[in-house]
């Protein structure tokens, strides 16, 4: 019996347990199992992804990438820019490591060129017309891409045509304070200005000559500002090194706003409105021509006049005069004159860009968006091609990681590669015109790689304050090139930093104030949260205003890969940085965008604002109060917004709650955008990072006007001032009121 | 054994089915169970919540609602204005039928009073000063309210001082084109000009009549216009009916933009940059004095001149003569002038806005916002205190459901007062220009319900078209009062139809155009879809212009509960209506808002303005393809949402689905929006329901713009219509682009 019942309770023991597991597994419960959306979800970046991307970004991938990109040169509209839409087109349609979809886009829009049939010319011209010399036309050929028919003429796009002759002035760097003094020595009427790259805008070199009578005007590059004083091609240049060849002349987009300039607010397509040509701003008056300074020398060393101040000195083996017109009485050019003729022509083209995207599956209506330009002056290895290739090797192992179904983001993924951008941004700034509202309400950052390495020393990077902690985060990950096992983020600090009050020494982020990329449009007229990176100089080894052979026909592949990041270790770092980047915000479940962060950064802003223009304000009886009021809320905002994240199990939560707070960070940026603040600033709305003449690293709008207002006196002027306080301070509180408990 | 067997069986059968339930239901699956979220988010508005609503909304609620708010006068700012306030907030903060949170956000605005010390004056004053005629100062009483101190004097808000004196004409509504008319008769320099209501905006016939030499206005109610030509108050008008009484003046604002006019498109906050001014634009620039019709008709019937036009005729009995200025030489005011004496000063004052909310359940971070004004010229029983009412009515059927832990809307729910909505909108303005952002990321929806009840005969609505299928099925599931069996729909439907190509026969609903009450900051400035509803009369009954006690002393509860809405009823079916609408945008799963229903309306703008322009335009080269185009393309993004959103079983799909779903839908108003379009209108933005001068029903850039260009044959003109057409197709394409999928 006893046997019968221990057999009996074994086996009943063994039928329950089967039957409990039957129950618990083998049948689905009705009501309240978990749908398979719940998991999806709430996930959250993947860590072993990010290290699966990173050790597949491959440095010869982004060499041969570069090798394809720059075979021909690709100024925007041309047949070259026409094969790199193609290459584009074929990388991202590819079935095996291409995006879900990729396709063209294209505007119509308002671009300069010189004549091919009638190349511009600049001349010394004798009393009796006899002309002593003549610049060069195009560069120096040291190998075949330099003969290539299809590189452009030095020229400064947008200078209008003209045949100005006088007398040759030096005028520095073409600031009005070198104008106004040099208009002080002499009259300048009739005369034909020289000045060096630097200091200003290129358009601004002629905007701001035109009001003291001069008629024309030359620019170039100075050996001191870009060649460390170097000079000869016999062994100091390229293709001895990366310096600039005494030939060497930078092109360039000589105008003062971005964007098509035809169509200001609206995408430029076939049938757009378009202003008339007459009513464009901010192009240069007088005809302007770049030249290189083999030929500057020869103008320089011979004008006549006292030695100018020591700053307009420049690297040239020769005393640089300023004071009397025209060439020395001992000259060969004596009472000479200087010539340009200039036969530039305005055309408008259709230009591409080229859009790919990898669908999001959890939030595919929220955007990360990457983009680059892909139109050059000439062969363009470093400006862009770097970037391209770069972000053709981000997009190849994504899309290989799609294709493989391995992967998919969750949100979506915009890839952009811009054209017409050399000629003023103008492929992006129409993208967001034409989608304005669809990127308002859905791009949650904009990563803008577009020379991807000047240099091999350090990353260096720019971007909302709010993104700092994820370009760390991303930094960490990578090991520096040639630095052993420093990765980039300490080898970045070692020559970028500052002394945060939260974060103690920490890599110095640069802010986005100007518009010297594609990211313009994205920050300043969207108030998207943008970033833009590169790897650079180590300053304490060369002071060349940028890499030498920028916008010249010496910018080729055999110069980057020679020159600028043999091995394309440098172009990987970045290409891990950058994507590493860009998979955090598309993957990670709360957006890796913080706002204590920016909190500091306003407050850096206030203090100075405060230190500045408190004193003289309250003179006025305009009080700082609202200001410091505001930025005290959005500190406490984002930090009760912080705390809200931390404290809270929102993988386990509605996930409206995580899309509460990512649209709360999404969105900050957006706060600070008005459109009617900055009148005159084609593009420019936002109240923070708008660019500033004033020079004071604060509040834009504040800082303009104050700068103003000092100088007139004028009470309007003041009236302008506390405008723009009540502008910014609304703005920031509206910014702050966004991350605060939303009801 | 068998028997051994079959009890083996028997149990162990027995104890594997124990097993199995307890496995099921006994043991909590690990990996897979639901999070008790997942029912919550995908819960659909509730039919038997709104039954109860429907059912609990109670007219003598309403009318107690009305008596307390009607109790003293509460013009913006003043003591009674204060009461009311306080009066919101005591019944907002009810503990058992109150709402989340109640609280108030002042603003100082710029106001306009008369001086209780020094009354304005109208005078006819003859050749040696002797005064023949005084204008009545205030109206008749025939209750104790119109004896109440502090009844304003009737007055021209905004009217700046002065004395002007001249001989009087009569110049009809004020119109441009009454002033021309008159101009050819008559030198106008020095005259004193006496309008009727109608026509034109207030401040227009003193702005228009200014270029003419005028140098002060008055303006009456002719009985034509709002009596049906009744004139006595012995037996005609009030307290005999709701007719206006003879000595009864309608107040107003004289300002043609709307908000607060010195702190353009800032918040009006103690400390906001305000400009001069003397940089107001839009004001009178002459004195203006309403007044009643009885004055008006001792000055109009001595007028001197011939008849004036039929058109220019009105109620009274007598030949309205033009022509000659001063009056008849047989008159006892022969050779008289008509003096203003007007005091009138502008006062910045803090005006309150009360709101409220009830925060959302899952998607606290989406708003229903739903709306009036709190301030009055008088006692204001009408205009506002019906909307108010039934506001109040509302938040208490909706406070106790919340209180009672019954009911959470879905979205949070936000109720406004508004400050000063009589000087112009004031409160509402000042509060989308403080919550900017906030406001055009989250607001799904606005409903305006100002004066609830104009008369008793039908419903009448205005709104975005997408907002017409949940106005209909609200309006379907109301009893129309006095209807019988029939419901608010079907009686609306008689009284205002039209023929759409998709539904047949339906009730006609109002385009929002204007901005003639709070909604026009929501739709015009912000893009978030609004609606105005109310009740009001059967034309067949009477021509009055507006509900006759409109702005008068006699606009009390005596007034609306005996004339307007006896039984109160027909507030009772508002509310019912409005508070349908609110729960159904509150608590849908899918928002209530249909594009393809848009589509028809810029189709059938579209039709109107190919009809008028196209012809025209081609001669001129200008294509309207793009906006053909255009709308297409909205066409076919509203539909393809529609069939994705009947095709999807989004209750059991990810929740981040139906928010995308439901971002397109709120958001595709702001895509409408375009801050630089209206350069000369105040807070227009939304380029599709900006107010028009052309009076053509169309795109309202477009139309004005075509107007000017065919008046002036400029070429610059033609230019504009281009760029209006290139603005508004973009803008659409923008719309729809938002509509399709998002990637």
């Amino acid at each position: 019996m006893f046997k019968q019942v221990l057999i009996g309770v074994v086996c009943g023991s063994a039928i329950l347990t089967i039957g409990i597991l039957i129950g618990h597994f083998g049948i689905t419960k009705s009501g309240d199992s978990a749908p398979s959306w719940v998991e999806d979800v709430s996930k959250d970046v993947d860590e072993n992804l990010i290290q699966e991307f990173l050790s597949q970004v491959d440095n010869v991938n982004i060499q041969e990438n570069l090798r394809e990109l720059t075979k021909v040169p690709h100024m925007a509209t041309t047949p070259g820019d026409e094969q790199t839409v193609q290459f584009m087109l074929k990388r991202w349609q590819d079935p095996e490591t291409g995006l879900d979809r990729a396709w063209r886009e294209e505007y119509k829009v308002y671009l300069s060129f010189p004549d091919p049939n009638k190349p511009n010319k600049v001349t010394v011209v004798d009393p009796s017309g006899s002309v002593l010399h003549t610049a060069r036309e195009k560069e120096k050929p040291y190998y075949a891409e330099q003969e290539d028919a299809a590189v452009v003429q030095p020229f400064a796009a947008y200078s209008p045509p003209g045949n100005p002759k006088g007398k040759l002035v030096y005028a520095n760097q073409g600031k009005l304070s070198d104008y106004e003094r040099l208009n002080q020595t002499v009259d300048l009427r009739g005369t034909i200005a020289i000045t060096r790259y630097g200091g200003v805008g290129r358009a601004d070199k002629a905007i701001n000559a035109e009001p003291y009578g001069i008629i024309g005007v030359l620019v170039y590059t100075d050996p001191l500002d870009i060649n460390d004083g170097l000079l000869s091609d016999t062994n100091e240049t390229y293709p001895h090194s990366w310096y600039l060849p005494p030939s060497g002349v930078e092109r360039g987009s000589f105008k003062t706003q971005f964007g098509d300039m035809l169509t200001p607010y609206l995408a430029a397509k076939e049938e757009t409105y378009r202003i008339p040509e007459t009513d464009i701003k901010g192009l240069p008056p007088i005809p302007i021509q770049p030249i290189g300074f083999e030929d500057a020398y020869i103008l320089i060393s011979e004008l006549d006049g006292a030695a100018a101040p020591n700053d307009w000195q420049g690297g040239f083996n020769c005393t640089y005069n300023y004071g009397a017109p025209g060439f020395k009485p001992t000259s060969r050019f004596k009472d000479s004159n200087v010539s340009l003729d200039i036969f530039n022509s305005a055309k408008t083209l259709n230009s591409s860009n080229v859009m790919g995207v990898i669908r999001g599956s959890v939030e595919p209506d929220r955007y990360v968006i990457y983009g680059n330009h892909r139109d050059s002056w000439v062969h363009g290895a470093i400006d862009p091609s770097s970037g391209t290739s770069v972000m053709l090797e981000i997009t190849r192992v994504l899309g290989r990681l799609v294709k493989q179904g391995k992967w998919r983001p969750r949100r979506s993924i915009i890839f952009g590669s811009w054209g017409a951008e050399e000629f003023g941004l103008i492929g992006s700034t129409e993208y967001t015109e034409e989608y304005f509202t669809k990127l308002s309400e859905r791009a949650v950052a904009y990563i803008n790689v577009d020379i991807a390495v000047f240099a091999n020393a350090t990353l260096r990077a720019s971007g909302m304050p709010s993104m700092q902690n994820v370009i760390f985060k991303a930094a960490k990950q990578v090991s520096a090139p040639g630095q052993g096992s420093t990765n980039v983020y300490e080898n970045w600090k070692r020559y970028f930093n500052r002394t945060s009050p939260t974060h103690g020494l920490i890599p110095r982020l640069g802010y986005l104030t100007g518009a010297g990329s594609d990211y313009a449009a994205f920050i300043h007229y969207l108030g998207i949260a943008s970033m833009d990176m590169s790897y650079t100089y180590d300053r304490s080894k060369t002071n060349a205003r940028i890499y030498p052979a920028y916008h010249t026909a010496y910018d080729t592949f055999d110069y980057a890969s020679k020159f600028i990041d043999p091995g394309f270790v440098s172009h990987q770092a970045v290409a891990r940085t950058a994507g590493n980047i860009l998979l955090r915000l598309a993957d990670s479940l709360v957006l890796p965008l913080n706002c204590s962060d920016y909190a500091e950064s306003l407050e850096k802003y206030l203090k100075t604002a405060v230190d500045l223009y408190q004193e003289p304000l309250q003179a006025k009886k305009i009080s700082m109060e609202p200001l410091k009021r505001a930025v005290a809320s959005f500190r406490k905002a984002s930090e009760s917004l912080d705390e809200l994240i931390r404290s809270s199990d929102l993988a386990n939560e509605t996930p409206l709650k995580v899309r509460k707070i990512n649209d709360q960070l999404m969105l900050v940026d957006r706060a600070f955008l008005n459109p009617l603040a900055f009148k005159d600033k084609y593009g420019f709305r936002h109240t923070i990072w708008a660019s500033s003449n004033a020079g004071t690293s604060t509040f834009p709008g504040l800082a303009d006007a104050f700068a103003d207002a000092e100088s007139s006196g004028l009470s309007s002027d003041w009236d302008h001032v506390h405008y723009h306080l009540s502008v910014v301070s609304q703005a920031i509180e509206g910014a702050a009121s966004m991350l605060t408990d939303v009801i």
